[in-house]
C-alpha cells in the first residue's frame, strides 16, 4: 500500500514499546507518566453521572457543539490567570489533541518549530506527523536560555511556531524564572511567532510560588495555552483545552470539526459537575501532598542509593526529575540492565528530536507508592553504580 | 498570524452555520443527523458506571492502551460480516477520526480521493484538510455506477484512495447491490488503491436484505472498514472504530498515539458493559422500529405535500432522505424561505466537492416526533410549491 510522504516521519513511540514491557507486576515503573489511580475520585463519579443522567441525560448523550460544553469552558477561564472570556476556550480531547491542531495549523513541511532542549516527545511526536524540523534551544535551571533562543531565532527564517512547558517541564521538572518569561515573551513578539505553553502540572505544585503563565504577559494574542484535567482529575475521561484570541481560536474549532465532530459530551459535564459542586481545590491539595512526599522519598533514595556522578533536578511540582549521567554512560542501553533488575525508566535521547543525548533519563514519582519507589531507585542506583566502572 | 498552506483549503461548514440558526425551538430542523435521543439508555448508563466504578473504576480512569479496551474490540469482531481478530482492530472517537485519520495515512496534497457523488460532507472536509482534490463518481438507486468508476480510475493517475459508504449512504439512504460491490473490488484491486468503507448506518436495516459488506469481498487486505456507535447507542460518548489489516492498523495506531494517545477509557468500557450485559440486538430492534416509522411517516408526508417534480429516494434503513428538485431550483436559496417557515434542511451543494450542483437536499427522519415530522414536511411542500410557481 501506498501511504503519504508524512508516514515516513513517523516511528513507533520507544516509550510506548517500553511501556509494554514494563507491564509485567513484577517491574517497578517510573517510565510512564501516569497520575496515582488512588486519588481518583471514584466514589464521585457514581454520584456525579447518575445526576447527569437524572437532569440531562439525553443532551449529555447527544452531539454537542465542536467548541465544548459552555459551564465547563467557563469554569476553565476562572482557573486561569489571564483575561479569557467562554469565546477563547475549545475542549479537546487531552491536551495532546491541542499538540496535533497546534502543528496542523502553523506548519508546513520542512517548516521549523523551535523547543527546549530536552522537550515532551509525545509533542515533538504529534507535531513530527507534519513533517516539522525542530531547533532546540539551550536550557538550564531556570528554563530556556534566552540567549540562545535569540541567536536560533536569528539564524532560522523558517521559524514558524514556538513550543515550551514552562512549568515542571516534561522531562526535567524543571520551571522558568518570570524574567526568562518576560525575555521570552518579547523575542516572540519581535519575531512575531505563534507559542504554544503546553501546561499540564501547573496546578500541582508542592512548594514555592508560581510564576505567572507566558499568556498572561501576552499583549498580541499570539499565545495559545494548553491545559488538561488529566493530572488534576484523571487522565482517562480525555479532557482538555486549547486557549486563544479569537482568530486563532477559529483555526482550532475548524480543524476540531474536521479530525473528530467534538469531544465526549458525557465526560465534559463529568468534569463540570465535580469542578463546580465538589472540593475541586481540597482534590488538587491532596494530590499535591501525596505527590510532594513521593518526590521527597524519591529524591532522599537518590541521595542514598546513587553515586555522586548521577545529577538530579529539583522539580516544585509536577511528576517528573531528570537524571544526568557522565557523557560516556548511554542511558539507552543502561535501560536493560535495568529492566533485568526489573526496574524502568525513560532514557532521554528520545526527548532530544535532533537525537544527539545519550546520559540521561526520566524519572517519574508520582505513579509508585513509597517502598517501590525506595526499591526501585535502590536497584537502579546499583545498576548505574555498575556501569560507572565499567 | 501566519498559518499552514492547509488552513486555506477549510472554511467553516454549511450544515454547521445552519444547524446554529435552527437551534431556535420554534423550528423544526431535518437538517441534523441527530440520532432520537429518547431512546438513549440512560437509565442502563447509571447502573453501568456504577458497576464499571466498583469493579474496576482505576483502570476505568487511567491511561489505557492506545488501540482500544480489548474486550470491546472482541466484540466489535464479533459484529462483523467479515473475518477479524482483535488486532485488526482500533478504537476512535468517532467514526469521523477514522476518517481524519485515513487522508492523513494516504493523502499528499494534490493527491486525488475518488468519492460518490454526493457524498458525506463531514468526510469532505475532514479531507480537505490535507489538501485532496476529488473526483466524483456517478451514483444511481444502486449505489455507485462501475461504468463511470472505471472511467475516472483510467483517467486519474494520482487517486489514492476511494472513499465510499455503501449503506443507507449519507446523504442519499441509497444501498449498493451485491453485483455492484463485487466489480468495485475488482477495480479496487487493478487499480491497487486503499478503500474506505464508511459504515455508520448498517445496523439500521428497516427491511429488505442485507448485502455483504465490501470488506467481506476484500481478498487483498485493501478495505479499511469503519464503525460507530453512534447511531446504535449514541454520538455523545463518541465511540468508533477502523477495522483493517495488520500493516494498515499500526499506520491508525501511530497516528492515534500523536492525535490524542486514546479514546476515553471509561466510554470504551460503558459501551463494552452495553453490548456484552444488556440487550443490545433488541435495542437496535427498538431503534429500526422507530426509525422505520418516521421514515414512513415522512414519506407518506412528502407524497401528500410535496409538488410532484420533487423526487425522493427511497431508504431501506439508515437517517436519511434525498430529495431532487427540477434544475433550476437552488436550494441553498430556497433553504432561507424554509428557514422563513421555520423548517429546515441541508442545502445538496454541500455534499458535492466540487460544488456544482444545486437542486437537491437531504432530510433527517430519525429525530424528530411524528406531528413535527408531518407539520414540517407540510410547510417544506408549500415553500417548494411556491418556488416552482416563480
Amino acid at each position: 500500500m501506498k501511504y503519504s510522504d508524512r508516514m515516513g516521519k513517523l516511528k513507533a513511540s520507544e516509550i510506548r514499546e517500553l511501556l509494554k514491557l514494563t507491564t509485567k507486576p513484577e517491574i517497578i515503573s517510573f517510565a510512564g507518566g501516569l497520575p496515582a489511580p488512588e486519588m481518583f475520585p471514584v466514589e464521585q463519579i457514581k454520584a456525579i453521572v447518575t445526576k447527569i443522567m437524572d437532569e440531562q441525560g439525553e443532551t449529555a448523550l447527544q452531539y454537542s457543539p465542536t467548541e465544548g460544553y459552555a459551564p465547563l469552558r467557563e469554569a476553565i477561564c476562572g482557573m486561569s490567570d489571564f483575561e479569557s472570556t467562554v469565546d477563547d476556550v475549545i475542549i479537546t480531547s487531552g491536551s495532546q489533541q491541542g499538540l496535533d491542531f497546534s502543528a496542523k495549523i502553523f506548519i508546513n513541511p520542512g517548516d521549523v518549530i523551535i523547543c527546549e532542549s530536552p522537550s515532551y516527545l509525545g509533542a515533538l511526536n504529534a507535531f513530527k506527523a507534519y513533517e516539522a524540523d525542530f531547533r532546540e534551544v539551550e536550557t538550564d535551571e531556570n528554563g530556556m536560555i534566552m540567549e540562545d533562543l535569540e541567536k536560533i531565532l536569528k539564524e532560522t527564517p523558517r521559524a514558524r511556531m514556538i513550543y515550551v512547558i514552562p512549568d515542571f517541564q516534561n522531562p526535567t521538572g524543571r520551571t522558568w524564572t518570570v524574567e526568562r518569561r518576560k525575555r521570552f515573551m518579547e523575542l516572540a513578539n519581535e519575531y512575531d511567532l505563534p507559542v504554544i505553553e503546553d501546561n499540564p502540572y501547573g496546578a500541582l505544585r508542592f512548594e514555592g510560588v508560581k510564576p505567572p503563565s507566558l499568556k498572561s504577559f501576552d499583549t498580541e494574542g499570539r499565545v495559545i495555552f494548553l491545559g488538561t484535567f488529566s493530572k488534576t482529575f484523571c487522565p482517562g475521561l480525555r479532557i482538555g483545552w486549547v486557549q486563544a484570541s479569537e482568530e486563532i481560536l477559529n483555526k482550532y474549532i475548524l480543524v476540531k470539526q474536521g479530525a473528530d465532530l467534538q469531544t465526549n459530551s458525557l465526560a465534559q459535564r463529568e468534569i463540570y459537575e465535580f469542578v463546580a459542586n465538589y472540593d475541586f481545590e481540597g482534590h488538587i491539595e491532596n494530590i499535591k501532598n501525596v505527590y510532594r512526599g513521593r518526590r521527597d522519598l524519591m529524591l532522599e533514595s537518590i541521595e542514598k542509593y546513587f553515586p555522586k556522578e548521577a545529577k538530579h533536578t529539583y522539580p516544585e511540582g509536577g511528576l517528573f526529575l531528570w537524571i544526568t549521567l557522565p557523557e560516556r554512560i548511554n542511558t539507552k542501553e543502561l535501560s536493560y540492565k535495568a529492566l533485568e533488575k526489573n526496574v524502568a525508566y525513560v532514557p532521554g535521547g528520545s526527548f532530544y528530536p535532533n537525537g544527539d543525548k545519550q546520559n540521561s533519563f526520566r524519572l517519574n514519582y508520582s505513579y509508585n507508592t513509597d517502598d517501590k519507589i525506595v526499591e526501585g531507585i535502590k536497584r537502579l542506583g546499583e545498576v548505574i553504580t555498575e556501569a560507572l566502572k565499567a
